[in-house]
């Protein structure tokens, strides 16, 4: 579950498991079928088979059901050696009942977990029955983190897996991501985000002119100020590719990226989260205006001393460094952050480092 | 509703509201009392109560609930001019019988919206009339985003407020964010945060010798690799602070930020959330080691050749950059970026810009 945030191989801090904790303290079945059985896969738990989704049958009795705390210490305990058969939930099943219970569909990660993400609606106490049935085989084969992804639709699922010991990891409009931790000890579930990026787009023409526009909403609106275009980098967007794109979709102007001039990191822009907001330098490839109708009321090609000038500008101290910096760039030389695609072994994605390739030229 | 992400005032794009967008379209009340009634408030609605938490109690008809559809109406229609009075739901108001439901307690946000932060146990049946009764009150009010907050022991709300057509914002272990935008359009509900943060230190003493830990657990554990220490910022550290806190302590060292030598940016790091991690220099101000027990196996003071010999740092292009740039650092006047403390005009927190203060100065 380690997750290699970087080539330095970062370990998440070990985290305390939240008090509702309670995998395995809340009993709801309601059925109870007399049925003698015992423990039957019919998904096979050899190494080949490891990769692909399981999905199978599993049969608990009501009585094994009742006794899986002792269970799930013996696991616990046996853990330090690969396990081999069922017999760590065996030890405590009886014959009074079985319980059928699909085990839910899986597929491994790359650090020992396994991610659910189901998509099917389903009745909460299927849920519940099919999630025992799938920790108790998880935990037998070593498992460590479980991953359950529940589109929003499947909200009614919610309620049944915090009650079986999940917690929250994340959420998006449309999903909610929830997680446990099997092992007893060596929590490495990693991080959530912490961050949103955005960017501020430094464009200068051959005349000294800077581009500006005026927008339709937000707090500027109706003030009449002139502003850099600026925007959220989306998910998985590069910043200097977000810095581009933002300027294309504010003003129609195509432009090359040239560097990050700066950053600022400000806390607590939206409840405990935190903003880094890059400043970029992008030389423009185009010049006749074609500007958005939806966000923006007005952009042109202003002479920098115009922009400088305007009162809030002028009182704001960020907003002259970053006029500064920028002409720091263009009349003295200033070196920013330039992007280098670098590759990892860890993966085949290309990735972006930014660094300041003037003087490591020199 | 719009976030100030940066001193530009940036905007998220306007986003779709999910499909599960059925406000008043779940009616689920079970009691039907036949006392007549009129819509009443005991908190005022008046400008000098808007930043205290609102309780009160707001009685609606079944007949009123079954036509609010109809009232939405009305009210959004008359949205442009503010609404002073209570008619917009009046209109649809008849008297055979009031459900008493009570406001749920909230406080505006900064951005026309409002925060509902609870934390009492409460049943999914009483939440429900509390929440349909309160988006009546807020709409009326002109409210615009309403935050839901939910920690994970009042789960079992989650699901009614996705019935009432609430939707994820974000989670974290111990709580879901909810939210629901009021207006018919212009949603500025701010994007989620896409990234973690984290930092690599760069620590030279004198001797050329760079500090360099073993981890214990993590894909290098037992491998005998050193590495620079490394960590993940806690939410809302800054970068510099968070970088001195992790050297202090996996090592025991003091040090002094320098600068920010280079940073990059990847991709799904987990799931399709991002990293952004900065490869910090530090000056050392104390060189007796006391390494931290529970992650770091070994921790030593290393000559750079011999750091940067090990087979792993050679195959690897972003480890060499980073022994690229700090070496350029220490020999050749290399210029990142270093910490300077702003203020900004939209609160009164400190935030570091980092920039290239060496050309900057020039």
């Amino acid at each position: 579950m380690i997750r290699h945030i970087s080539l330095f191989s970062i370990k998440p801090k070990p985290k305390p498991k939240p008090r509702n904790n309670n995998f395995f303290g809340v009993l709801d079945f309601k059925n109870s079928i007399t049925k003698t059985t015992t423990l039957s896969f019919i998904s096979s738990s050899s190494s080949a088979n490891q990769n692909k989704p399981l999905f199978g049958v599993f049969s608990i009795s009501s009585a094994a059901v009742n006794k899986v705390g002792a269970a799930r210490h013996f696991i616990t305990r046996s853990m330090s050696t690969p396990i081999s058969s069922t017999s760590g939930v065996e030890q405590v099943l009886v014959d009074n009942g079985p319980l059928q219970a699909q085990l839910l569909t899986a597929v491994d990660d790359d650090h020992g977990g396994v991610i659910v993400d189901l998509k099917e609606p389903m009745n909460s106490h299927d849920f519940t029955s099919s999630l025992k049935a799938s920790m108790l085989n998880w935990r037998q084969q070593g498992k460590k983190g479980v991953w359950i992804k529940l589109p929003i639709e499947l909200v009614n699922l919610v309620e049944a897996a915090v009650k079986e010991g999940f917690w929250y990891h994340h959420a998006e409009p449309k999903y909610l991501m929830l997680v446990y931790w099997i092992p007893v000890t060596g929590n490495t579930v990693p991080a959530n985000a912490t961050h949103r990026v955005a960017i501020g787009a430094f464009v200068m023409n051959d005349k000294r002119e800077v581009l500006v526009v005026q927008e339709k909403s937000g707090k500027f609106r109706g003030t009449g100020l002139w502003k850099f275009p600026t925007g959220v980098v989306d998910e998985g967007e590069d910043i200097c590719k977000g810095a581009m794109r933002e300027v294309k979709e504010e003003t129609g102007i195509d432009t090359e990226f040239v560097e990050v001039l700066a950053f600022r990191q400000s806390h607590k822009s939206f409840f405990d989260k935190s903003d880094l907001f890059f400043v970029c330098m992008l030389r423009p490839l185009s010049f006749d205006i074609q500007k958005q109708e939806l966000e923006i009321e007005a952009a042109e090609w202003m002479p920098i001393e115009v922009y400088a000038a305007q009162p809030f500008v002028q009182s704001h101290g960020l907003l002259k460094y970053i006029i500064d910096v920028g002409l720091a760039k263009v009349d003295k030389g200033y070196a920013g952050f330039s992007p280098v695609p670098t590759t990892s072994t860890f993966s085949n994605e290309k990735s972006f480092l930014y660094l300041n390739s003037q003087d490591l030229d020199k």
